[in-house]
């Protein structure tokens, strides 16, 4: 069986049956119009090879993001940046992974014959990064890779303990991979003051997505952020020439003309992530207070099997680091389909 | 200036003005429509993420290719699988490849921590393999990169001398990194038995990519194949989740259904590819047989800078390892075009 070893993920509707997926964190509005008609557009010019430069996805996103282009460079999906950012470490030292969170980070690092250590979030802090974090020595690793909204927790990172932490560990003389992919789909996506950050520290890389916001996640884009321009030359080295496709780097620019769509998406999202919680807590389940566009919850009971059985996927979190069996974690969805899964969570539970 | 060392290849029409592209080697009957049909139809799924297995396009070319499906890793185009195949070796030890040659074993070599030693292909020799390549040390190499056709002369590798390269570096515990992506481009596409030298040879990894076939270069799809799984598994684990796009993996389901297309198109590349060479012997140039979609020629004159005047751009291959300033690879066009390359060239030669 080729590729067992592909760490699980949420989404994957290809190898089991699901009627209703909530295992994957796309923004329920689906794919604005704009982005489409890029997509069947994009057919007319698929025999030329792309730019290799991404020049005018570029431009458009230093114009979006406020810095200057070089401080941009675009990826195969924010999946491909982080494996890039690993290639481009030394990996001399071990990296610091605060977890329960993405496993991609730690997977990159392995990749790139790497170590991670994990930095673990307490339940009893409710998981959230505490004002200790930026106390640790970071002059141990190489890099330190941050998550805000945390994935699975939802859970962001409080701004002044964000530069706090870039601070020290541009001291220490450590990488801060900052992945903030979610954070568009929270109700506060300024929460960062990113061009600021970035001019003050070199050693900071943001990681930014199309994926999630305009439910592009088929088309693979997302950018990395850094004012090492010197580094970034690095990461690209580390891709092949042509990395990004023609249709992703069309995809891109009109999703950028749909900053006011996303807006208006992410109060729809926001409604129904707090009538979900709520819901959850009534159900008898630990729900924390997540920000984004999917929620972390524990029951005593197997939800993800139980819930399979009804034809609907939840992402099952007990192969995070930190995170025991009973954690799962659900995507916000459109009303109709929350509802359904409330039901079904309310005929599996009670 | 972001991105100043990614390797110069042909088809950037981005950076400089170019009217006519003849150093991009792409099918010049351009895309076939159910392609391009799929790729428009892609856009109503693109909001989910890829199937990470590509589980249905890699049954469709095993059927194609006669192979199991285990044998087959589909990646992000063929350059990603260069990436990957060099990020799977130890790096203890360097890689050798045949020069003048693709730059992105090298590329992709050096970026993984290795270094590569360089087998010249010589002038006198037509630029041609010889017998007495199998004899080479392998053993002193992790692998061995062969290009066939070969870009860019275009020259293919004799069949039996590809099989006794595969047996010698078997028996030197060397990997064979065969890249045939422009053999279904020439007369032979069936030249090698890849089912049986696969079976044969463990250490032998075939590269393959929908690109140049089927002018999809915009979209990024390759595939490798290798009947060492756990390799291919390895390979798979050094690039991320999700890194074939779903667009592309949709035009390459329909990409295999369009191979009558292909066979008719590769017999008007032939004819027209014959009319070239003859054409630019006759204006005094130095042509090598190529037998793909491209050309190889010399001139004393430095055509690519008097061509560009004209706004047609060919490769310019002065910076091929193992070749000197007045070699150019001129690609195959349609008719009318390549018509205008001749009378160009005739203008600015004579």
């Amino acid at each position: 069986m080729l590729l067992k070893k592909k760490s699980p993920h949420g989404g994957d509707v290809y190898s089991r049956p699901v009627r209703l997926d909530f295992s994957a964190n796309i923004n329920p509005a689906g794919t604005p119009e704009p982005v489409l008609c890029a997509v069947r557009n994009a057919a007319a010019d698929c025999a030329a090879y792309p730019d290799p430069y991404c020049a005018a996805l570029r431009a458009g996103i230093a114009e979006a993001e406020d810095v200057p282009a070089d401080f941009i460079l675009c990826g195969s999906g924010a999946a491909e940046l982080i494996y890039s950012f690993a290639y481009a470490l030394p990996q001399k030292k071990p990296s610091l992974v605060v977890s329960p969170t993405f496993s991609e980070y730690a997977q990159a690092t392995a990749a790139a014959g790497g170590r991670v250590e994990f930095y673990r979030l307490r339940r009893e802090d409710g998981f959230r990064l505490t004002e200790d974090f930026p106390k640790t020595d970071f002059s141990r690793y190489e890099a330190v890779f941050l998550c805000s909204p945390n994935n699975p927790t939802g859970l962001t990172v409080d701004a002044p303990l964000l530069e706090e932490t870039a601070r020290r560990t541009a001291e220490a003389g450590a990488r801060l991979f900052c992945d903030l992919t979610f954070l568009d789909l929270t109700e506060e996506p300024g929460k960062y003051p990113i061009p600021a950050l970035l001019g003050a520290y070199r050693n900071l890389l943001v990681l930014r997505a199309f994926t999630k916001s305009y439910a592009m996640a088929g088309l693979r884009l997302g950018y990395a952020l850094s004012s090492d321009a010197d580094f970034l030359e690095t990461m690209s080295e580390k891709t092949p020439c042509w990395n990004v496709s023609s249709v992703a780097q069309r995809a891109g620019l009109a999703a950028l003309g749909c900053r006011a769509w996303l807006a208006d998406s992410v109060k729809r999202i926001a409604a129904e992530r707090q009538r979900m919680a709520e819901a959850f807590s009534s159900l008898g389940l630990t729900v924390l207070p997540g920000e984004a566009n999917f929620l972390l919850a524990y029951a005593e009971k197997d939800v993800p099997t139980l819930l399979a059985k009804h034809g609907i996927a939840v992402r099952d979190c007990s192969n995070f680091d930190g995170l025991k069996k009973g954690w799962f974690r659900a995507a916000v969805r459109t009303e109709a389909e929350n509802d359904e899964l409330i039901e079904t969570l309310r005929e599996v539970l009670l």
